[in-house]
């Protein structure tokens, strides 16, 4: 049987410090703040201490320190990894991340990215359970068996996470837009517009984001007095190349659409492409509305109307709330389901020709 | 004084992983299997075991093992904070790391994410002390004193780094793209359209990108018997409201070039639009050639003409030499900078008219 015993504060052998501290010629509490990086020390304090750290072999380690306290000061961002897409360059994820990269940052956490594989069932405990991380953030998450059974599991041992853009009817911490609401403002506008005959470029239905968006959509059809018709309903994968591929559909059905809505910016980009080079014009042969408010959404020819989504901001929201419940900060409070507000934006592939 | 001593392999108390194994039914060796998340493991005796360990309080961490095997299982990287910039979207930065992303995750590392404040010397080595990172990616760096400094450490100690986009004369991993090459590209194909009158926005110097750029651009210029006119070079830092904003000046000299060689995609779109919005035309009234080859630069109206950068394969090469270096497989071939190509994409706004 072996014992194993830190200094509690420290986390690391006393004496060790005090040998350092007569070397380098400074208090032992010297020491300890420039092993922590906690407070002003000046550079050359700092380095005549290193130096005598490094000559008596003393490393008091953040493993060492969590060891005891049993943080890692890490965030967990669980990432999924799409085939042949470069993650970090999809506007949806790039832009959640620069938000929780900016939250993280001020209270001095850093940030663990974790891939998991399309085909595997997530698992999000283990870096809990190998103390990797505080706490984790779950991005494109799926409504589907494994991956309710994964944040089952967190949410029974007590692991605090949020997930940011998927709903769970659960009581999870949950940060998303409100796409019932971004569904309903494209319909607003193309009705507004005259527009009766539109069809639908949805995501996959794995997504709450896609159910939401259409269900807002139809919804304010109906109550506009047009009642959406299901055969005009198309699902691509929210990749432009998708939308590409259903330009083909499209254009021969033509004659049956006066406006499409395609529910993200890079299907509705590639749809454009498509129906161009085909001859139709979004903004003149037919409107054209996209979801996201993206970058390349400003930039196309015409620009894209679309919904603007506060991704950003809905990745420091999420960071804070766990970052919050990591310092028991919202334990009285319970879990919390933020709805961020969209916004359309109007631009010339929409317009009235 | 105390001691400290664990189970080598394990990382943790023997007797322990015996008692788990005894309630769970199973094997000591099958309870480590588990616990290291290494091999097929059974759902169900997986579940066993975890709930075992659970009951006795049985935890042994990455922590607890990293504590003997003094790695993280992390790769950091290391990312400069721009304000007010969404840093991930930028296509540059988010290109990097999905390709690092792939090539960690496909090793089985974490990636570590840390921000450098822009005001604040680099602090690359705290993370090695702390045993956060086995080994550390470094993005936007710059040529100044007290990055030279901290790259400097991370050598002198022996700390396994590879620098990412920027040039180091020292002997450091390094990996780039051969940006005197793009640059000559360019210089090429104005040259070859007949243009003589280029103005240039670079840029800030302090980036080796830039400066590289424009050497080879001026030196291909030379060579094709056109001296660059340095009253037509301006400088912007890289982002598309820099190259909006440089508009209103080459406006005013509209009659002084007959072509612009932006120094990355973001700047010329802002400058595509500026001028635009003011009557010229890119691909019409002169000719505009980006870098970088962005998403973005294929949905401009027109659509850009640039130079193609792998970053993705830039960021995986960079992640595999680190990963090899941390392995032990590099230390005889001595540090290596890998420099990749780039290539000319011809688009509408730099054809003739």
């Amino acid at each position: 049987m072996y014992t194993c015993t830190f200094d509690r504060r420290e986390g690391w052998l006393t004496s060790k410090r005090k040998q350092v501290a007569e070397l380098a010629g400074v208090s032992e509490a010297t020491v300890s703040r420039v092993m922590s990086g906690v407070g002003p020390i000046r550079e050359e304090t700092k380095r005549r201490v290193l130096e005598a750290a490094d000559r008596l072999g003393y490393t008091p380690s953040a493993i060492a320190r969590s060891f005891v306290t049993q943080r890692s000061g890490n965030v967990g961002v669980m990432l999924p990894v799409v085939p042949k897409v470069h993650l970090f360059s999809a506007y949806y994820f790039s832009e959640i991340l620069s938000g929780i990269g900016h939250a993280v940052e001020k209270r001095g956490y850093h940030l663990l990215l974790q891939f998991r594989q399309a085909d595997a069932a997530p698992d999000y405990e283990s870096a809990f359970r190998m103390r990797k991380v505080d706490g984790c953030l779950i991005l494109g998450a799926k409504s589907d068996v494994s991956e309710a059974r994964a944040l089952r599991t967190l949410h029974e041992q007590g692991w605090p996470f949020c997930v940011v853009g998927q709903r769970f009817d659960e009581p999870y911490d949950q940060v998303d837009a409100d796409h019932r609401e971004g569904g309903r403002l494209v319909a607003e506008h193309l009705l507004d517009s005259g527009r009766k005959r539109i069809a639908l470029v949805n995501g996959p239905a794995s997504f709450s984001n896609s159910v939401d968006r259409r269900d807002g959509f139809v919804d304010r059809l109906r109550s506009g007095g047009v009642k959406f018709d299901e055969s005009l309903e198309f699902t691509g994968n929210y990749s432009r190349k998708s939308g590409y591929a259903l330009a083909e559909t499209l254009y021969e059905r033509r004659g049956e659409f006066d406006a499409v809505f395609a529910a993200n910016d890079r299907m509705a980009i590639g749809l454009m492409q498509g129906l161009k080079e085909r001859g139709l014009r979004a903004g003149a042969d037919y409107a054209l509305v996209g979801y996201d408010d993206s970058d390349a959404s400003r930039t196309t020819d015409p620009p894209l109307s679309t919904v603007h989504v506060p991704f950003f901001e809905m990745g420091v929201r999420a960071a804070e709330r766990l970052l919050d419940g990591i310092a028991g900060d919202t334990e009285e409070a319970g879990p919390s389901a933020q709805r961020l507000e969209t916004r359309f934006v109007t631009r010339e592939s929409s317009r009235l020709s």
